[in-house]
């Protein structure tokens, strides 16, 4: 209802500033009696770190302990709560920025939202609490993993250049955004492998909707497509149709694996675009006066949010999916 | 959370099926006191029956009757609940269909869900449901009228044709679809003018994130965009900022009026893409032994639904504004 | 979220006001595929009518009329909608009361909460919306009927009196309370009957508090007890513990069927006293000016709601039972 | 929806098991900007904590580390997570007990819902969870002092004993199921004070069934009664009723404050009943496999949870009114 909770069967909550002691979360659903394979977390959290030399250099350790919700390392069924710590908090980087709105970034909604100006950073607003995101998307891959259902991601434009066929065009453009100390956009696209059919509810929380909804809650999202998306909608319906196969199936996958908002059983793949950050050299910022004061930007921020938002779109992904089998269960009555 | 209702303090839930005898829904959270214009209503019901000489010949009469939450015309603050007949089932167009499902449609998929064929016309997976959604937008309109928000849409593109600057070659390219009994795809662009700073909420339901929920609802939306959406990750970081205005506001609005997920007082502006329907000419159809059968689409559709898509995307926008607005102000608490 | 709702996945929501053309209601998460049986409905419906000499003279014919979720008699897994006529109307009973505040109703609570004067007969307060839980208790009972489980429901004590031992005694105060135009209080015992061990969840929603977020939504009730309620409060804990049979169960039951919030597969037990309603012969209303006026009570009213409570009560009971059994079907996941 | 989180605007959400590491709690809905007295938080806690002689010598420390949502000790409208840590666990105590189902205890409950034994002392169902509630609690009671609401409680009945005219007798009472290491029953007896005329939604969450709710979720709880309650239920109407003063108000308060579900401006009064706990001297266990064992109870328990119950009770009681507080604060809109 606040907006910092996710899900309804199996719901992933999350807490924490950039700048606090810790970020957190607590993922409710997951059932007992399961060895958490910690090794799986801590892989997708090194995912999401910086992984090569054009992500932020802010080192990020990002070690998850749990609090709850485990004996032994099994778990009990009830909440598993987690914090993170935020080890490399520099405050100083923010220090010229106090009183001031930094142009298309959270500072000044947060202000009109909570009439304060939150310290340096951006609080809650920060990317940073996608790592919490990551924790729990892992809890959700280990449920799925218990129905085979696997996720994957791939960078598919960089810059507005095609990422698969032109990726050496795509990497030059990103060093030279890096000298120019820019940003740039992109667009992940992600893929649910051996989902069952039926998944979704009718009329308002369609699977597509839910994955929308997901997908446009990671910061800096811009545009969310179902299956060939813009394209589909630039087409007669005679090219559109995912005709059957003679056996089990369709030919073609054009809705991406969602038919009236339900899974029909086909890889669901989806796909979420990416603006370039607004956290470039210099930024023009302006207070509650009205003064305008450029601000050089020192606080470390990824040129492009797209590099590492793969783990982070799968994670979504897979808390939507675990949600909905879980509904999905809840009808399977008699 | 069986996915038949949306929003959470302005509320709309929606129920009937395409071939029953009516459908209809429930607003809840509408204050008391007020006078419903009823006329406005039925001017919005009109905005989405057939309106030119390219979408279905289905004659809608669509007449709303409110059940409760009135006396004498003046709102209760309890819930509104209405229905509409469904004057004109056709049950016999829909005979050759029983047993089979429909490539690119819900028959299958909500077999595979509810694990029975609904009868004739796609039940509650058919675009009819869309009708009690204006009302509910309706009535949302109604009350955002109050705070001076309105809404309003148009057709940005249609069949691939940019539909403001080449209006002639899109309805060319609709007249010959409507020739071969094909279908069209298209984009639908929404502008919320007047809305307050401050709406929206953090991390998971963002208003882009809500918005892209309550688009992605919609039957045959395939792609959702805030701001300059796709536009906008094609770009480097220095060309998609929005810079401030010496006096209030913003320069440009690539953002579409929200970052961070939270609304900055500009307009709001989203893109919903719908494809082309499958409901065309002819239809290569399969039973649940595998056989095909190829049968002629008898039922009345519509060639390019997005030619009346533009008052429910409105409608399912104002109850998104109309709840985030009642969820900002249980927050000015002090 | 605006309390016109119950339950998550078995979901019940009512509308209507006892004096608009009709009350109603959805019910949701009911399964697909079943012949809904129309004649349990109906005698459920009878049980809640006047059926002796001391309840209320107002015929009530609540003819149950289904709107939507059905083909043919048989359920399709989408909301179920019904309608009840409000066919006896007599608005003029209320008339006399138009502007004044009833002693111990909700007409001055209402007038606090939605700022206006509800018309005649109380609106959304009065009993008649219990009409339509008996409708959703209906269907509730006949998916629990699946599972085997069954409820019941009878009087324990009137007007002090204890119902059992002394019935004589308590009718013959219920006649004098008629013959002064009085009312009596009462109190209802409910037994669930082969509920598996397992409902209930940890902490918040555990089984005892959502059965007395059910009951104590039933107008005029006043207490809830779980098994021994009360008399167990009076105990030492020696007296209180039930000891485990040599095979399975308890030899006694004083925890009513609920430990530490969830059933153990005993009858589940508990009481919902109902005050003496407040519509007796002459009330000494007010206005808003502080105007006092007596108000001959003409409208017609139960002298003891308690003899009719029984069927609200179990259903009330059953929808969350319902709700409880498929979220416990939702974690039997792997 | 998983049992862990109360509320809708104003919520708590809590984790943690009796013998992990640490519990702890999520508030969300606090307002920005109001600096956190943290004294009277630490306060709160100690009320809790046995007070004297006949409460339980488990030594709880219990102090609070706010995790997020604080910038410089003011809150940030951001989720305020807390932890407390498990000081003091004495795994050794139950170490008896493994793979034995105390009676009356919901170490049975919980294998039957989660299919696994939990380890020493009832993890999640254990009474420590209440900490993090008196947490909750004390916040909400800060938001609730910014509109003049107090609350406060006491205990009006013990082992059966009016513990207001006979509190000497009550005492000896406990001495002596002190000395038999025996427990003992009771009520609280808990008022809302300057609570606002409007609170609570008709229908299905009335302000009585929410308190009930909450008041039922607290370990123990047996009974709720609103205002007088059961006495109410054994009374004539004429006896029952709350008349209205000449000026504003009623001369009684019969109905705790409560008519129609919404409050009406009196105190709101409400009882909750404890059972006595069943953790006493000798425990006659059972495993799954039948096996009958007398475990001797040296697990520090409480040998009257009504002792220490008043914080806790109001603690819920201030969470349900935050929230009603919040819901009629969105209602309040144009």
């Amino acid at each position: 209802m606040t907006g910092n909770s996710f899900g309804r069967l199996f719901t992933f909550s999350s807490f924490g500033e950039s700048h606090s002691e810790c970020i957190g979360g607590i993922v409710e659903g997951f059932p007992a009696g399961i060895k958490l394979d910690m090794e799986f977390i801590r892989k997708e959290m090194s995912r999401r770190k910086s992984q090569n030399k054009f992500t932020t250099d802010r080192r990020e350790e990002d070690e998850v302990v749990f609090l709850s919700g485990l004996d032994r390392g099994i778990t009990l069924g009830t909440p598993l709560a987690f914090v993170i710590r935020n080890n490399n908090i520099r405050k100083e980087d923010y220090k010229d920025l106090e009183g001031f709105f930094r142009p298309s970034h959270g500072d000044f909604t947060y202000f009109c939202k909570y009439g304060l100006n939150a310290s340096s950073g951006g609080g809650r607003a920060s990317a940073r609490e996608t790592a919490s995101r990551v924790v729990g998307g892992a809890l959700a891959k280990l449920f799925l993993d218990k129905f085979g259902i696997k996720l994957d991601s791939k960078i598919v434009e960089l810059g507005g250049i095609d990422y698969i066929s032109d990726k050496d065009k795509a990497e030059a453009k990103l060093k030279q955004a890096l000298a120019e100390r820019d940003s740039l956009g992109g667009v992940i696209e992600c893929t649910i492998h051996n989902a069952p059919a039926g998944l979704g509810e009718p009329v308002f929380d369609k699977l597509s909707s839910v994955l929308a909804h997901a997908a446009m809650s990671i910061p800096s999202s811009k545009s969310f497509e179902i299956g060939d998306g813009l394209e589909s909608c630039k087409r007669k319906g005679s090219q559109d149709i995912d005709h059957w196969k003679e056996s089990e199936g369709t030919l073609t996958n054009h809705s991406g694996g969602v038919q009236a908002g339900i899974s029909n059983g086909e890889d669901i793949v989806f796909r979420v675009g990416f603006k370039p950050i607004a956290s470039i050299g210099t930024l023009r910022c302006k207070d509650i006066n009205g003064t305008i004061k450029e601000i050089d930007n020192r606080g470390r921020h990824d040129i492009a949010p797209v590099l590492r938002a793969g783990v982070i779109v799968e994670a979504m992904a897979a808390l939507v999916i675990a949600d909905f089998i879980k509904i999905q269960q809840s009808n399977k009555t008699i």
